[in-house]
């Protein structure tokens, strides 16, 4: 595949294999004819908007000065051609110039078939408790030192959203190491770092021995954490398993056996309290959340850190049986993968897709001592993403 | 108002005011008759699932360790009475017990009256350019030194979303001080602590001095800040007023006069990307955000950092029409206010709410030196409820 660098205002590079075969004038937009015969239309206002000569966009920054409001509501076009570079070329009635090089403008075309393209699930893969690839392995030393092994584990932890790295020391503030990998640590009222191990006066279920169910981290927050290090310092007591979920699984798990009861988990707002002598964090939101394509993107859930539901009272009864029916999906085995750390193992999941929980331990049998922190997907994303512009031209 | 201590897995205090006059037995809920002759149904379920006794709420971590599905789907009550302690009392069929306060039972009942008395808009001021109560001001050493200016001001944040705090020393570092004395600082790319002045290698047009037209910060990521502090250290230069505009006051005006392009700003998701050598953050989101009650709760937008719009090609001159306006309506005089800082003062503002702008400035005639820093909507209310617990009872 040939690549060509993109416009000022991308740092990427777009495949060149397909050409402007053609571009001519409809109503109030330019219709481009590609080499592989597909057609995309353009309309006036989303060229005018994406301009980037060099009044339009600032020469260092990148970013756009020009506003659409700044050319007249009626856009008019004096010209269009396909230049010797390949280009798109558009004369505006006003007299400004702007192209669109042919790599750039197909990555970004909006037609049906290539929005389909570019939305395509981007590998996700949903796994169930007895799916031999639900947990993928990394060595500590090649993420730490290696940009392409960085990159597959970035990568892994958005297909399934659930990684074991093997052979990080057994050390204190090993974990924040690995974390600054990816990106910006993200700091809670529980520490930047914190450490979960049974304490004499808890202040979270998590902090006990007990058993801990499957949850989310911080759902009291509006944002829960993206990404959970879990670094194994020692694991010598008798209990203390890791338990995981994929989230995506168990949201269509219900939704294909109870359609209705996925819809009201989807929509009902759950009451998520975490509250202390010091802090008092609330966040009402509900338990699956589904983005602008209804696509699952996250799963909002601890038991134990929730407040009286609050919903109407002739739908609490359809709430509560949802969410029952949640909960006792949430304990079939057929969901569940079930490990022992060991020290010197560190998990990293996706906090807002896998839920967690642990067996319940017994501290007087040994020593059980994790560090933790968090990352959120977005600098996850922007890591991988930067990583990926050298990898490959994007399609 | 009489106030009696909660439950052990809360903190507050709750009015005592109205008790319970009678409790009766109905299909699958308990129907409580107040004081005051409201009426509120409670369901088995919800009565069951909110049980604080020590074995349905850690005694120490107050988090639940019950959860709803230990309990049978067909939940029935053997005897409910109101105690001589003025409580609910239930004794479900399998002899476990539960009891609820009436302060704390009124205070999360969902009957209707309720629920519209408990949502009730808390005090939310939406302004326009002309409102002399746009601007709350509050003093450096009142906020940090007296929580009850502290509380003031917080709750001044909640209901403009736009304060000025003067007398702040024009000292590098100490935005930072004030805004952990609301609650923890919100890292980004730009750093804990960030320095706006024109800089020789701008990597985004705010560290220019051209015109910065209205905006709110990192839209590009999936959370934005919520509260945004900028202390001015020196605005010696020709230009660089402030700028700012209620983003609740411009959507209630777009909804207004044109209720179609408000609509689809509400739910057609917009591309914010922020790139550059070392990072590359994209978030795709509506620019008007609505909660479950459809209430404005957030506007996401900053021109100069959108990728080009990805939507079906049918919908693409709407879309346009509607930014299109939403940008004119920004420029409109009648919902901005102007202002200029002088060294020692300090704006703190909800981003997620108050576009904040620049007028262009000429840094050949002085020094114009901002420090900020953010911290997010949930900091802030955490550190408001709490202030709250001692101040009232919740009613």
């Amino acid at each position: 595949m040939q690549a060509a660098p993109s416009r000022i205002e991308d740092w990427r590079t777009f495949s060149t294999d397909v050409t402007i075969a053609a571009a001519t004038l409809g109503d109030g937009l330019v219709s481009v004819a590609w080499s592989d015969g597909r057609r995309s239309p353009f309309h006036f206002d989303w060229l005018r908007d994406t301009c980037s000569c060099p009044a339009c966009v600032h020469a260092q920054t990148r970013e756009q000065v020009f506003e659409i409001v700044d050319a007249p509501d009626a856009l008019a076009v004096r010209g269009v051609q396909v230049g010797r570079d390949g280009a798109l070329h558009v004369e505006w009635r006003d007299g400004h110039r702007s192209a669109w090089p042919p790599g750039w403008l197909r990555a970004h075309a909006y037609d049906d078939a290539s929005r389909a393209e570019r939305h395509a699930a981007q590998g996700r893969h949903v796994w169930s408790g007895d799916d031999p690839d639900a947990i993928a392995g990394f060595a500590w030393r090649d993420v730490m030192h290696d940009d392409a092994a960085l990159r597959a584990w970035l990568g892994a932890l958005q297909r399934t959203g659930l990684t074991l790295v093997e052979g990080v020391p057994p050390e204190r503030g090993r974990v924040d190491e690995i974390a600054r990998r990816v990106g910006l640590v993200r700091e809670t009222n529980f520490g930047a770092l914190f450490d979960v191990e049974s304490k004499p006066r808890p202040d979270s279920n998590a902090y006990t021995s007990i058993n801990l169910p499957p949850h989310t981290d911080l759902p009291t927050r509006e944002l829960q954490p993206g990404v959970q290090f879990l670094h194994c310092l020692a694991n010598d007591a008798t209990g203390g398993d890791s338990i995981f979920i994929d989230g995506f699984a168990l949201a269509d798990a219900l939704r294909d056996a109870y359609p209705d009861d996925f819809a009201l988990l989807a929509t009902t707002p759950f009451e998520f309290w975490n509250k202390s002598a010091a802090s008092d964090y609330r966040c009402s939101a509900p338990v699956i959340g589904l983005n602008a394509r209804r696509e699952v993107i996250e799963v909002r859930h601890a038991n134990f850190l929730r407040g009286p539901v609050d919903a109407p009272a002739a739908s609490m009864p359809a709430i509560y049986r949802a969410y029952r029916r949640f909960l006792a999906l949430a304990r079939e085995p057929r969901l569940r993968v079930q490990r022992r750390l060991r020290a010197g193992d560190m998990w990293a999941f996706d906090n807002r897709r896998v839920l967690h929980a642990r067996t319940e331990f017994d501290p007087s049998t040994g020593r059980r001592h994790l560090q933790g922190c968090y990352v959120d997907r977005d600098e996850l994303l922007s890591r991988w993403r930067v990583l990926s512009r050298a990898a490959t031209p994007t399609a």
